[in-house]
């Protein structure tokens, strides 16, 4: 858990409904407002000055970072608990110069082009050996706790692997040690043989609604080839995986209405090499239901749409 | 992950606004709609038959339960993936006749025979050896997850010990075996002298904002004294916490100007013994921010308040 001290909260501060940056409000993100954000640490420019218009993605450090870079970790105990200090990075790919679209709206180009920008910050950042492992997701829309309309994804950088991070790890470990397989190579074959919840399939990517999902139209894609690590996917995979991450949310957005969704990526650890056993694939979350004490205490989620029904829907909605 | 598969929901079944039973619409927890719930499992009257008028708290079956109680466990393999049926039991906890009230709003009479009734049903569902573990929880609010306005709890039994339940389980007995102590007995007595993260004390009570929490205004109730299992309670520790979690709802409600939250029991499993380990407490997660990507990937979360600042707001509101 990482309590903020910087700024504390008062119970006035709390936002009770749903908003966004209202039409016509000031958004910093927006192109020509450069300087209303801390300066850039990666942009794709044709031409022009650092923190200039003309971008087609831009990368900024967040305003009000979870972490810091500067400083120690400074682990020490207080009585019985333990504390250290938050360093990491916290960082917000702008993924469009324009206020008024989302990321399912965008030219395949420009969603590579996003795409790209994560492969190059985690390259960068797993250079700083404090950092261990690397988060990158989305929150679309109010209900999924996006913020700002303008459309963007996050980046924090830890300086611990998640322990939720670890349970996948160590979980897709156990499988390989039994098997001498990549559970998650061996999900893509039963699955694209079944067909039953499949939702999209090209050379290098399976779009899948998973066997137990937590979420009605929980989505996954996942690369049909071994990779553990997204930092390693190559110009070719991030062109295809492009093409499949617009459709995949503009299915969900025709078939459920433009909904709010999460996204994650789940990948390896920065500092630890290639990996038999894992393999790594995004998890998309539409925000349909909502999760409550049950949830909270068992780590269990009641569901009431089955993935093979769920599937259905998105396979057979057609998108431009 | 608990899939529904008796009245799989479509993409328009899908709730897009909060709602609430309207004001005048029918609510079948109402005194006088007794036959518009499946029969009742328990109910406190003082005279008049069984499913009629009269009651102060009545507990009936979920009549859309999660689990259902007839029938096998039938645990079988499909590939790679493993399922069984939805063993158990949900039944939900009508804690007033009255339809305008909540929780905190009840007399602290009516609160000591809600807490009565969880001991109740689960005294009575332990009888069933297939049932492992019993969540007793509340959902008050459409933001977290309420979706009935007449004030209830409700109660799951599952056939299976939760993973996350397990998790805080096993790292009590870490705790245990490396100290001799259990560490929820060390929790009141360092946070007791410390007193900066204490809401309120009683005898036989602490109400804390935990060191690490979660959410902002997170805050436990525990025990003073050792007992693993919520159901060993005596009827005058049921009476001190109906007294405890009434000041604590009412101190929220008056900070927070009435939040929606959760709670949930912590409690150990149903069939083991009591333990030197583990020690139930009450969870109450006001929901103030969005579990958002981030929260998903890791299992961490940002908190913008710190313990210590939600305490002191906690500690100095009054409450009749």
């Amino acid at each position: 858990m990482i309590v903020l001290t910087g700024r504390p909260q008062r119970p006035s501060d709390f936002v009770r409904e749903p908003f966004f940056t209202p039409s016509g409000g000031f958004c910093p993100f927006c192109e020509g407002h450069e300087e209303k954000t801390p300066p850039e640490v990666l942009a794709f420019r044709s031409s022009g000055p650092a923190n200039g218009a003309g971008w087609s993605v831009r990368v900024v450090p967040n305003k009000f970072p979870a972490l810091r870079v500067e400083g120690e970790l400074g682990r020490q105990g207080e009585g019985m608990f333990d504390k250290m200090n938050g360093i990491g990075a916290h960082e917000v790919v702008i993924e469009c110069p324009d206020h008024q679209v989302s990321l399912a709206d965008l030219a395949e180009k420009q969603v590579r082009d996003v795409l790209w920008a994560f492969r190059c910050r985690t390259l960068d950042l797993k250079q700083d050996r404090r950092l261990r492992y690397i988060v990158l997701f989305k929150n679309h829309g109010p209900a999924a706790g996006g913020m700002l309309e303008h459309t963007h994804s996050q980046l924090i950088a830890l300086p611990v692997v998640p322990g939720r991070v670890r349970e996948e790890l160590d979980g897709a470990a156990s499988y390989f040690h039994y098997k001498e397989r990549c559970i998650y190579c061996d999900l893509v074959h039963q699955e694209s043989q079944a067909g039953i919840r499949v939702v999209t399939e090209t050379e290098r990517f399976l779009v899948v609604e998973p066997y137990a999902p937590r979420f009605p139209f929980e989505t996954w894609i996942v690369p049909t080839r071994h990779e553990s690590h997204y930092e390693d996917a190559d110009q070719a995979s991030l062109e295809n995986l492009a093409w499949v991450l617009r459709a995949t949310l503009r299915k969900l957005d025709k078939v459920l209405e433009r909904p709010a969704y999460n996204f994650t990526i789940h990948t390896a650890p920065l500092q630890e090499s290639a990996m038999a056993h894992y393999h790594w694939h995004i998890e998309i979350m539409p925000k349909l239901t909502r999760v409550a004490g049950f949830e909270w205490a068992t780590g269990f989620h009641i569901n009431p749409t089955p993935p093979e029904e769920s599937a259905r829907f998105l396979r057979e909605v057609g998108v431009v």
